[in-house]
């Protein structure tokens, strides 16, 4: 009954070699990738892995058409879901490792993103498309739509200016960096999980109301997103249709 | 100043054909990827576009590692952002095209999938994994998260049950199948966009205080995520930490 004839496997599945990247490296090149004929974010922090790869070992990482990453600019066809910058990382953890290995690395990845104040890279002079000092902030998502917003509220800058798209480069060099770090843990055989969930979304797992087995038949909650931005009432949430004028 | 060597180029960017696959095909092939090594949704999606060209039309197509695309099973690293589905179909697209052709075929699959009850599509008993009907739900938003919970809401199924997973299932073969149809209409230069952002969202655009120019200073919105899940003061997004037990 199975459609297809023969299930693609090509040298075999997670069969790419996992290599290290020097993380300034990366966080340099994840930068200018981030511009590179407008491709943005994911395409930026994959490139500044699997292309510094590409550029330094060829083959295999060289037969990966890069330009496809463009896909996740501004959050997956302009949508503003998950953030470009970690889909691009998450990417490359898994062109590597399979499930059991590569979650970890991109929960800490994740986590990483959601309780940091970004962006961190500041490019030198030379290399700088806007030279300016920006501000941070924690975003509290992985998700582009508030990581922006929370960023805009924090520094008075609109999402639409050039300097909210130098921050999301900017961001970009972060996320590479931190992905950089983090396979060459792994690759070293060092790499520990050191971060957990928040205290609130543990206490609504805990509680066992939420994030349970099979058992909880009115279980809804799936996947890991910070419960806080959309679930505790915050202005942004109340009725914007009603009482937004 | 450009840190890296040459830009990887090899066969130039979006330089592999775009070729037609048959929905109905891509339809089963991606509800049998979704199930494939416990790969999932965006595994299925992808392999059900460029796994059956590789199948038929060898390379460039069966070069690219596939396996990979087991980084968006949940909502990409678990996390629920971004539907999974989505993201093997919008990636397929952008193999293909550039931005300025692939972003409104994303954007059409996206609304799509915003704005139709799911899942439509149900395997002959032969090919089934869970041979039971499924309630259907509109999710009326591309994240995973929501997606899942407001068909666990209409169904009473849990979303840890092997009956939500076989719902995915069956949502990746409605999204290989509608990535299929418009891939054959771009090819056939038939495509044209037919959906648009909901009324609400137009008219928080068009009162011009979100979705503008470097006009509004202030504008913090980024993206096209549909509005009213999180900003119209639903029951779900009140304080859940205060008034929730």
């Amino acid at each position: 009954m199975q459609k297809w004839n023969v299930l693609h496997k090509k040298g075999g599945d997670f069969s790419w070699p996992a290599r290290k990247v020097d993380p300034t490296e990366a966080e340099e090149v994840g930068y200018q990738g981030y511009y590179h004929s407008g491709y943005g974010c994911a395409y930026g922090t994959f490139y500044a892995i699997i292309g510094l790869l590409a550029e330094k070992y060829g083959t295999p990482y060289d037969t990966f058409p890069f330009s496809s990453l463009e896909f996740s600019k501004s959050g997956v066809g302009g949508y503003a879901g998950t953030c470009g910058a970690l889909i691009g990382g998450a990417l490359a953890i898994s062109l590597f490792y399979p499930r059991k290995q590569a979650i970890p690395l991109q929960n800490e990845l994740f986590r990483w993103y959601e309780t940091t104040a970004l962006p961190i890279y500041r490019p030198s002079e030379e290399a700088a498309r806007i030279n300016v000092d920006l501000g941070q902030a924690v975003s509290n998502s992985i998700l582009c739509h508030i990581s922006v917003a929370r960023w805009c509220e924090e520094t008075g800058i609109g999402a639409s200016s050039k300097e909210r798209s130098e921050r999301c480069g900017r961001i970009t060099a972060d996320v590479a960096k931190k992905t950089a770090e983090l396979l060459s843990a792994k690759i070293d055989g060092t790499f520990e999980p050191a971060l957990t969930i928040s205290d609130l979304q543990k206490s609504c797992r805990e509680a066992g109301c939420h994030g349970g087995t099979d058992d909880f038949a009115k279980n809804t909650l799936k996947g890991k997103l910070e419960c806080q931005p959309c679930h505790t009432g915050l202005g942004a949430v109340l009725d914007k249709t009603k009482e937004h004028y």
